[in-house]
């Protein structure tokens, strides 16, 4: 059953509302944090704060979302003040001696840990791309520096990508792997720098990074889409080498939709439905609904313990995917897979009572534990999703003349 | 409802015949690696192997079991035999350049990583240890150099478990804590190490380690056992520092109710109980039984997503602890906890097609998963378990003159 017109406004409607009016509201303007700067995030369902600790992925995401918002939905005054509160945050605590950024500072910025990865660093870039654009709608003559921050952030991270063995290893090098984290990590990143400041290097970049993707990771064999691999590419057929993320995967198979979309290329469209595909027939829970968070690539028991717990995010992903690809290929499959996520999502993930989303279900869709603020949740990817599907059906509706 | 000496007999033959019928048989003979050393511990429910790595720590814990069922139950070559595959395997190729030692091999040796922590090393200890004492016992000369390797190693992990910033932090000093973690695994190396081969450094360090459990980690006030607490045990009211792990916490109550039991102590005694009683109190599950993974201390949500599942090993060690708080100390309550939970968990973790325990069920009771070994899962907590069992009543059906 495909999507009409009608139904495709109304969805638009629906993630404009519970964008405004639930999930933005449930953050802000109450998490700025006036004295130190930041925000104060890690919050219980009721709003209530757990921790006033600071994960710096989500000072950095939230700043993005801030930002974002005041450049594409409506300039408000007060969005523009939190992307500032969240940017100067960042740069006045959140980078160490060597140019690298922590993970987990205090309320008042004090260091608790760096880690050996660089996302820190990808999520600075999209949330000074974003600020930069913002204050140059504002007519703010300091877009500039900021620009040029997020330029050289992204440098440092094309830098870790391209160079292993620039960060310090967690593993040693007898069995050397890559994680399809990095290339796709590195895709949104450009594509977002891209869409605010502009930037020569991206495209280069992310057909680079699209290609690792599509060589190495996409098995079309066995209908899958790997997390990590030999360097060649093959399969390590380890307890971890063989671990799937259908969420994470999927999120990958949009983020390349979407360059499809830029590119009006049918190749990386056709990339992007298999990756959908594959991962959706490995991660959906026929008996339960929702997205499994991990499967085994050949059945295996996995060994992350919350494997077959479904988390928030792998939905928002799936919600993004199954509707860009359904606006992209008209094919009545993914307007199916769409309701039946979005569905399954905001029925057992809206707090009804305090609105946002449970982060933690058990399969079975009961809520496993009730904040909606930690180090790994914040506001990102529900908000990403709303703003995402809005601007989708904003731009699709107003192609096909009906907005 | 007390436990009658018929019903302490009855008990006696279950768990003797669990371990030597049931559990031991499950891993052994099948795991010796013949080939490369070591034992291949990676199964699934019906022993199939999922992965032939190697995980340091099980690879000592299983040598360490071999050797005392050879010192305590009987001396049987196969387990002698299935020692020394162990232990050369360990000394072969778990140890890196620095004299620390790896966390996770492949099958053949060669590291894949090492970690910030020096549990892999404590474990030797032990195997070393037991090993050494069999040798002895087997006649075999060579019991002089294991156990001189065993003495040398615990005087490493004594440097380690004392001397702060001695290992690489994963966390800045901006917040600086202690884990029970290192005096606990410290107060039950130098039991094991004093119970097979002696050595003159255990008594007063075991004392030491339980002053600093008693002083930072034990809260009267609240009755709880802290997980991890500021260095002057102040608790720290943040997510990490407020988490607590029942069933880690039982697991130390057991090693100071032991230490009672050897130095007729009734002060560790009640120490050892208090623990216990705190712990069972905020780690049963009052609704489904069973004992959950983490808690936290204020009641709040608890971020690690697995905090409510119930898991093997928290089962194995409460049983240990109410029988031995139950024969120390008369209490019926311990005789009705130690009911209740050797009859949950053999009731839901015992796989009864192929023997041992699953690892990991939902709160509910439900298997998650069905490995019977892999990174983090192997022959220890559920074979020491029985076999601590079968020693303790053992030993008091000799006392009360019924064996």
């Amino acid at each position: 059953m495909s999507y009409t017109l009608e139904e495709l406004q109304s969805l638009r409607s629906f993630y404009r509302n519970q964008l405004l009016e639930n999930t933005v509201p449930f953050w802000f303007p109450r998490s700025f944090d006036r004295e130190h700067g930041g925000f104060l995030l890690m919050r219980d369902a009721d709003g209530s704060l757990i921790d006033d600790d600071k994960a710096v992925w989500i000072q950095g995401r939230a700043t993005w979302l801030l930002a974002t918002l005041y450049n594409t939905v409506e300039p408000r005054p007060e969005w523009l003040e939190g992307a500032r509160l969240g940017y100067d945050f960042l740069n006045t605590h959140c980078f160490d001696s060597d140019g690298r950024m922590f993970f987990h500072v205090a309320r008042d910025g004090r260091p608790i840990r760096k880690r050996r990865y660089f996302f820190s660093e990808t999520f600075y870039v999209i949330a000074a791309a974003a600020y930069a654009k913002a204050l140059a709608q504002a007519g703010d003559p300091a877009s500039e520096a900021v620009a040029a921050s997020a330029r050289s952030a992204f440098g440092n991270c094309i830098r870790f990508a391209s160079t292993p063995g620039l960060l310090p290893a967690k593993f040693t090098d007898t069995r050397p792997a890559i994680g399809i984290g990095t290339p796709m990590i590195m895709i949104n990143t450009a594509q977002q720098l891209r869409d605010t400041i502009g930037d020569p290097r991206c495209d280069d970049w992310i057909s680079t990074w699209i290609e690792q993707i599509q060589e190495k990771f996409v098995k079309d064999d066995i209908r899958c889409v790997m997390e990590q691999v030999a360097p060649d590419g093959s399969i390590i057929d380890h307890i971890d080498g063989r671990t799937l993320n259908p969420g994470h995967a999927i999120e990958g198979a949009w983020f390349i939709l979407h360059e499809a979309m830029h590119r009006k290329d049918d190749q990386l469209k056709d990339l992007g439905c298999r990756m959908l595909d594959y991962m959706w027939e490995r991660g959906w829970d026929q008996q339960h609904g929702g997205i499994l968070y991990f499967r085994d690539v050949f059945g295996k028991p996995v060994q992350e313990y919350w494997q077959d717990m479904k988390f928030w995010w792998p939905h928002n992903e799936t919600i993004i995917a199954t509707l860009l690809a359904f606006l992209l290929t008209g094919d009545e499959k993914y307007a199916r897979w769409h309701r039946m996520v979005h569905q399954y999502a905001y029925d057992h993930f809206l707090d009804q009572a305090h609105g946002e989303w449970f982060g933690y279900l058990h399969r079975d869709g009961r809520v496993a534990q009730t904040a909606k603020g930690n180090l790994f949740k914040g506001p990102f990817h529900l908000p990403r999703q709303e703003w995402y599907c809005l601007q989708l059906l904003d731009n699709y509706l107003k192609t096909h003349s009906v907005l």
